[in-house]
């Protein structure tokens, strides 16, 4: 099945010449072709977004919104079609995929909020009958480039408030996992959005830099590696765009020896391991300070070898497989590079072998090393796998040394009972999503999603004010009516 | 039929032994018997809605509004049923009911932003190692009066805001037009809010005392007439609760010789004919000023005789009946008295004979008296009828010193071309709604609806971020965690 | 030496007949006279402050903040004097002086912001071509009616707020205490405010009935007792004005076993006797939980029998007088009543004997009853002295069940490390300034003071933008401009 | 006089060994050397902000904004001598001058308001037993680079809240006009900042490169031409840099034939001509619509030509010189290039001769160029001086989109007394900063600065609370604290 563009509010084929393969990661079955649209296509969709935008602009807020508000009925209608969908083309469980569609409508419901969300500020008399105001105007056509890792929800972090605030958008979502936003697409279309408001071009890294250099697209969202998001902000950048680009994480997670072992124990596990361990926010350095370690090592053990692999649409399966093979063989390559730099193998998911209907799919089981060496390269570098690297940590001073001394900032844990620990960590850990006693601190779609260091790079963030903020600009009035103009009657 | 009240998620025979009669004011047919349900049924219901609290405020805001966006769909379902149901017991005409329901429909959509609207501040750092913050939480079981002009939409301007934010309610709608409210009540019940959440309690004003009186309930919002406001604030603040009462109106609607001749004459019409000049934000006082006497009279007057009365279900029909036949007899005395204080009887509409289907309707034309003394007893009482007095200024001070100089606050408006006069009437008039080139300023859901001097009592408005405020307690936390505690790890 | 009114700029001999005697409570020497002012001094200073009014608030805020920054840098110049004449009027100790005069500062940093507080919103296209925007206007002459207890700050807690927003004021201090806002209101008058936009009349019963019924003052800010603030907030709504009036408080101390020993026995009874218990904020009621009883019972009283007692001006002082002979009796009755209901007297202070300078002093020191009982009378009665009562707990639980069943609502605090017990108490406990380890939980001027229950009356607190939300009237405007009329060109 | 530069609380002498030449325009005397630092001087900066940085930022807000309450008063003292001195090396008028001033006194009053500016939010309960909340940390060492044309005002549209918000500061002001900043630091000095929170040092573009390229600076705030705007975007973003780029402009203003003749002539010339034209906010090309030709272009030229030309200092002087020679030279040019375009040079102000005392000065008087094709190279350059262009649009249509066609959207303003007109221009003018019968529509302080198209770089704008969100980065903690563990007690 090739797949089309959606551009104008039609399904174009696209004169694409290359294709990215679509497949289910849990079986290898090919599910689609994405194709790897030319500058050509994105050039269409801008003019036609540009034209669209005339008049969206012009809507009310209160009329944007009413697609938005149809768009979440239907998106719980569609809730388990969106979630299978995601299974399919990205391998999660189907609980990790419905907690993933609900972050997308509750984004969606957010930005239902737009009238007031968008209001201005108003000051009368900022001199003797001068007046002065604020209004919030759209920037134009925006563009969205999007991750395979959480296909149903991150386009949804920018799409609501880009255009509730009267923006037209291009979509271009990840080649490797575009069905679930097609079906996204289509919702959206039900919900009554005019042609030419949201537009989705398949595409590659040829698409995304014809995104970044077309002067009619005024602003880019990003979610995806750190090396990339550096170039679309250089890049963005260099053409005068608004830019926010989120990249990767090396998220520290920190035990202490007073942290509720039970809870504790769960939560650390999920976190690793939820996604197959492919989320910006999942935990990878477990640091557990003092007395932590003797306490906490052999559960986290145990509870990552009973964790149960499979499909994600089976029941009782609690992970499925990495996205494809060449990712599977990247964390391979890092779990060896770790024992390398003298890390400890306590549990070796390498060596899983999946049931025979799903042997070709990319699985490889929780992995746990232990000891690993706060100066060394795996230490630092994102795995993007279920793997769990265990740190001991003298105490507190030390742990939160560690984690500031990394290059990125998305998120850092810490399990403690102690208010005065929580306090001293969230003070100072240099991350912007922080957690106590919270495994994935994924913000709420009314707080902006904070990534902090090598992990952001822009200014505002995705979600909510942020969002409002990125994707409107500010228009300053002031006005002077002379009294004596009334006179004149 | 007699109507029940809503207690704990069951409809309920009230052992009320005194009955309002709810009639069609077009035709005169019984609708319903509302009872007045004595003192004892208030308290079983604030005794109930206290139990729902303990839950309701409990659950998380992101769920509380999962029935507020269900009911947003429902109303939009059953859009053309209410309004009906408006038009049977109210009697004004399906357009005016239709407008209605849009407004209700609207602060439901406002309120469905709870999340982000219920936010609390922090500040960190308020001394070295101390946090500060404030949350909001809600005040309880808190109560609704509702006047019979807007049976659907003024209920709305403070429920979905009450539940939303955590509190349980008690409704008592008007004793002659409770039945849109009860299509309403059986619309939350099947949105899904919780049993006891929402309460109807029917009534009269000795059920409104003893929700005034009852010590469970926290917070009293009314709408009526400026008397009963006034007692309503003066009661239930006696017994230390949080009270937001709007009263009545006497909106003055000011005409400046520049002004869109077609556009104002259309508007201003509608502004005090509409309803039947049953509403609290009817222009009623129209003053011309200086050259817009000679142009606007006889328009005026063209459009007031050419208004098409019927039963507001049927085609055609601009305008219907009023209330009931004493307000009637009320409004024809009010014209009576103007006359005698000098007023000349432009168009009279107490001669109106409506067609025999309709006999036992409480019909009256549009009336305009001219020359109305800005200093006599009409210009300053609320007609609540389709009344229009015209007087006439010399100048814009003159309109201006007038208007300021009435009892009441609810809207200025004014009609003008001139950006000049705009800043100055709305610099200088004092009402907190102003309409420039608008005939009734009814602030979207999004902005507090501002009554002014007797025509509000208390300090939080209805709608919006006043609402929000109005049913939510603030609560500060200061915090002090000592970084020693962190050592001991 | 008799005391002056200020009305209009001007201080005027007051025709009073009957006087407060205004004397220091530690040596029993006279200071003053406090002319308690009849209500046609009332009504002088509300004529000339309505006519202040007029250019006042046509005063851009950016100018009426000048005076307030000049206010500032007098106040941290006059800092010393200030907190002297504190010292000298209420008895407490010149620390506890100087912490008050902060305090009222920072309210008045604050209000310089207010350009920037006082804005209103604005929506572009609430339909095609129609805007609304939502401004603050100032309410007109406002009154503040202020206790003995912190004469230099609780005025601040309104004045700069009223003042910034265009409003004129009525202030009258208590008549106790009238000296340190009378050198207030000579700052006031040299930082450069306009004359007739500060005012202050003298008075007690009589003078604060005046100002409630008189119809030109428009709103009223209190904080005293609370039978007094439930007799304001009925008679001034009753009278149609805005009221927030500030009450009583019995304010709960809860310490958990986990508590830091050291920390906690100093800030507790710096909370019980600090300002000699005569603060709204003070801990009354320690609930010791469990093990806490052992822990903490000896400690506190050895920590209470060393307190040093003497003149407030003199060094290492650590409390002063109670403010009067009337008080001293009535709190020694109250310790009576503790014993009578069966509590066992620790500590008992009544027996103090201050050194012969201070012999007319109204001194008492600390005094605690152990086992006070939690359903008796004592537990429930507001001593407003330094007396402390123990009362122990079996767990959490039941600490704030005991909480929760007290009729205030001003404070609550607790003593923990533990994380968990914090998240609960906060979310629980009925009062609207919780203490985390705090003693006593005086927000920040950018916060609302949030009392609950029988500690408040009215919607909006005192500080911040509470004030700025009292003290203004928000106004709304709907414009239409038609485009069209821009054709003519 | 060789300047130094100020770096952690020390007068430093630079080891530049390149100089610029810092003069008074009016006279050509010399005033200063300004060294153009080497990187090394930058890194040193760099590093003292960074450990300065470690203490300041745990400063809490309330006592970081007490040196900004000092220095606001410092400001007004010194008002005179700073005006004096932008006099002296900017050669603008002292009236102009005072108005600089004020504006920066401004932002020092806006930015004291930090601690309630600075506040995040929380959000209880986001699932049950959990909450989330946001607070702001400031972002580390961040660097301002200033033009020469307001040497004492845009150094304060950052600065204060850069500071205030808990950053420290690395300062580059113009090596043209750095006498102003060097008394403003001085001023900042007296006001108690602690040593390394504000720095400053000299330099030319190899010091700002330094700027962009150093890892420890992280954000940069920039004002000057759009070239170097657009350099400053790029490579900061290429560095990962936050950024803000302010750019030049080409201001449109728009007459119609109802403006007020006598207040618009005034306004339009002091617009243009102020500052000698050199402001981004000068108007440049002024569109008269329709009859608004025949009057205002006499009265224009006449206005012109009566501008009394001078020395900044002198009394009665109304227009400095331009800042250099090469600067007079370009502008000569660009009137040139207008004539050969096919404009006609209604007034020539490059004849003018200044009386001997400033025969060295670089004066150029009042210059108006008539029929200005908006298709022409003129219309679209920035001229940075005293040269009006006349246009004529036939109608509003034909100059808004006249307007809207340009590379620039830093203003534009429309003199008219219609309120259609204005409403109509509001809305679709592409520019940032609209006036409505103003001639410079410079945000206050308590609004974002807000160029837009090529007049800025970046998402958040200058001032107000664009600043401390450009300031701070927001973090997110999400808490969990289970109600289990307070069971343990």
């Amino acid at each position: 099945m090739e797949l089309k563009n959606y551009i104008g509010g039609v399904w174009r084929h696209s004169a694409a010449t290359e294709f990215a393969t679509v497949s289910d990661p849990a079986t290898g079955e090919v599910l689609a072709k994405t194709p790897l649209s030319p500058p050509s296509e994105v050039d269409m969709a801008a003019t036609i977004a540009a034209e669209a935008f005339v008049d969206w602009r012009r809507t009310p807020p209160v009329k944007r919104i009413q697609p938005l508000f149809k768009l979440k009925a239907l998106m719980e209608d569609h809730f388990d079609g969106m979630a299978e969908m995601i299974v399919l083309e990205n391998g999660k469980t189907i609980g990790e995929a419905r907690g993933e569609i609900r972050r997308a409508i509750e984004n969606v419901e957010v930005a239902c909020g737009i009238p007031l969300m968008m209001q201005g500020a108003v000051s009368e008399d900022i001199a003797r009958g001068i007046d002065e105001f604020m209004i919030r105007q759209p920037v134009g056509v925006v563009a969205i480039v999007a991750p395979f890792n959480f296909p149903g929800m991150i386009p949804f972090w920018f799409l609501p408030y880009a255009v509730a605030t009267g923006n037209t958008v291009i979509m271009k979502p990840s080649e490797r996992t575009p069905l679930t936003m097609q079906m996204g697409i289509e919702l959206m279309e039900a919900a009554g959005f005019p042609r030419g408001v949201v537009n989705m071009v398949h595409g590659g890294a040829e698409t995304v830099n014809a995104i970044l250099d077309h002067p009619t697209i005024k602003a880019v969202s990003f979610v995806g590696s750190t090396a990339v998001a550096k170039h679309i902000y250089a890049r963005a950048a260099a053409n005068g765009k608004r830019v926010q680009a989120q990249g990767g994480a090396k998220n520290p997670l920190l035990i202490m020896p007073d942290a509720d072992v039970e809870m504790t124990t769960k939560i650390v596990t999920d976190s690793v391991f939820g996604n197959s361990g492919q989320r910006c926010l999942a935990a990878s350095n477990i640091i557990l300070v003092g007395a932590a370690k003797e306490i906490f090592t052999p559960l986290l053990q145990k509870t990552a070898v009973s964790r149960v692999l499979g499909h994600g649409l089976d029941d009782g399966v609690e992970m499925g497989p990495v996205i494809s093979g060449q990712s599977k063989e990247r964390i391979s390559g890092l779990i060896e590079m770790g024992v390398r730099e003298g890390a400890e193998l306590l549990v070796d998911g390498r060596s899983f072998t999946p049931p025979s209907a799903l042997k070709e799919g990319h699985f490889l089981a929780p992995t746990i090393l232990d000891n690993v060496a706060i100066d060394g390269e795996l230490s630092r570098t994102e795995i993007f796998g279920p793997v769990m690297s265990l740190m001991h940590a003298a105490d507190l001073d030390e742990a939160i040394a560690w984690i500031n001394s990394g290059q990125y900032g998305n998120m850092a844990s810490l399990f403690t009972t102690s208010g005065g620990v929580a306090r001293r960590f969230r003070y100072e850990a240099q991350a912007g999503n922080i957690g106590i006693n919270i495994g994935v601190a994924a913000p709420m779609a009314f707080f902006p999603f904070s990534g902090w260091k090598d992990s952001f790079f822009g200014t505002l963030h995705a979600q909510s004010g942020h969002g409002v903020e990125f994707y409107t600009q500010t228009k300053i009035v002031v006005e002077r009516w002379l009294k004596e103009w009334s006179r004149q009657f």
